[in-house]
């Protein structure tokens, strides 16, 4: 494993895998002292009284190396049992709570109602769990992501699980985002001098990262930041690698493609990650100010990650405007 | 399986284990229109936000034939991945939640928090669970057990669990006595005339029969019932078959007796059950007005179940008060 030898601070934005992919991919290349990942909470929801924020999850149980890579989600060596007895209690069964999984909601919830915030909830769950790097809620308010679809207006899980995100999107409210206050450590490295580059990763932008970007006074200080903001493109060749983003580009009228993602998310970036497979969108993207980087994105394997990781931190501090003093990208 | 062809009902009451038990022989020779068990709920409490009603839990898994007869206590083919999980997350185990057990409590929570009644929540457990005979708590409010040791004054579970019964016991406190209104349906069978006997289960006197006869109003029901109450021994030969019962009447300054018990429930009682190795009291039992059967019960088969129940039906029908007016025992 190659050290990253600098004294910049990464600050990586995530939603559920794709997101703790890359932030698996950063642990390996950084240590805790230089990599901060901040978590989408608005998917996070109650279910049988339990508080569950479902990309922490993701993130907790991929930098513990105890998720279950074969599945795609959750914990390895998951059982079922109390799953199997909810059922024959009439309880709903939609959301898979697998045993051990349970174990977190429990801990989280108890802790919530004890007083705790969410992000000290996660500190403690992530120091017991053996995880170095700090994982931050994006908020320690309540924002929550609702689908507009052409069958009503459906909660995230609802659509996104229950659903299996068959309906129609038609747009995407994030209740609470006004009120909201960002984490206060994701704030101050916001600030911080030593913040080298913010890396959105390759997670879904309208439901992953828009919850963490348009929380009061992120996109500026983003934007004003003198670290770089580089984000990986959660599509490749035409297609989402996991989720809907892909279907919501499309029936919210936006191309699928990479570059769509680039215009969606617009002057807030420095730079943008493309895989091989869209090389064909660099130069139309480098036409409008934005730098490029084109490696392969789909990360399949552990080295994968350890790779694009690697290139995206090269590619985000080589943007750095500590020396010309400006954005590289538009304004 | 002899059916009882009366059209009295058997009320009995039942703390966990050892009540649950004769309530199981009880359910086999009564059929769901003339029994209804009424449980001690002073030992519920919150865990990790869990509202858990150990006595009702026991009382649902004997009458399902979901319970681990071996252990003695939760569910059969149990398994314990979320507790291994909330060890490892740094959350206290000292109260073991099974998986399967775990979605009980989790439904029962859940059902409360939305608004249900404890009433309610059982009826639907036990319903799910296929249980035909009516279960009930006690009440739909607040009691809980509180033992004054020399340790200090301790909620039950972690006198009874987290403790070990080894604290010396100084006294049991009942707080919410007071204010707790006896469940509807238990009040409503007290004063009904079909009433045909109420069956004290052999359970711990102090924490799990105290806590139903003690909410306002009850005890001077069961006197002035035409139904005889009838209560068999929880001590066999001086010691308790399960639990801290002896270890308490010692402590209490009580001999360690069947006859104690018999003295301890005074004047409620028409009819008291000891065991054939306890016969030596019978007599001096009789010679306080009290009478007495004396019979095998320790319950270890399921047809030592059925058997004592029958007997206990038997005899208890056998001093109804209806046909001479006035009660067999003391006032």
């Amino acid at each position: 494993m190659v050290e990253f030898n600098s004294d910049r601070h990464i600050l990586a934005l995530s939603g559920g895998v794709g997101g703790s992919k890359l932030a698996l991919g950063l642990s390996h290349c950084l240590t805790p002292q230089q990599l901060t990942v901040v978590v989408n909470t608005a998917d996070d929801f109650e279910h049988l009284g339990l508080h569950i924020s479902p990309d922490l999850d993701t993130l907790m149980y991929t930098l513990s190396g105890l998720n279950d890579t074969s599945r795609g989600w959750g914990l390895a060596d998951e059982s079922w049992a109390a799953l199997d007895a909810l059922a024959r209690l009439g309880e709903p069964t939609w959301f898979q709570l697998g045993d051990r999984d349970l174990a977190t909601h429990l801990a989280r919830s108890h802790q919530l109602k004890s007083g705790s915030t969410l992000s000290a909830v996660t500190a403690k769950l992530c120091a017991s769990l053996g995880i170095a790097h700090p994982i931050l809620p994006m908020t320690d308010d309540t924002v929550r992501s609702f689908i507009d679809t052409a069958s009503g207006m459906l909660s995230f899980q609802e659509y996104f699980v229950a659903q299996r995100c068959a309906p129609e999107t038609r747009g995407i409210q994030l209740q609470g985002i006004e009120s909201a206050r960002p984490q206060i450590g994701f704030q101050q490295l916001l600030r911080s001098p030593d913040l080298g580059a913010i890396v959105i990763g390759p997670s879904n932008p309208f439901v992953s990262i828009d919850p963490i970007i348009k929380l009061a006074g992120i996109a500026q200080q983003m934007r004003t930041s003198v670290a770089p903001v580089v984000a990986v493109s959660p599509i490749i060749d035409g297609d989402a690698v996991k989720g809907p983003a892909a279907k919501m580009m499309a029936e919210l009228g936006m191309p699928v493609t990479a570059a769509s993602v680039a215009a969606y998310y617009g002057d807030l970036l420095d730079g943008f990650v493309i895989d091989q497979k869209d090389a064909a969108h660099a130069q139309p993207l480098r036409d409008t100010g934005l730098a490029v980087l084109v490696v392969p994105t789909m990360m399949q394997t552990l080295e994968d990650r350890r790779t694009l990781a690697r290139q995206v931190v090269d590619f985000s501090l080589s943007l750095s405007k500590r020396f010309d003093g400006a954005k590289a990208g538009a304004i």
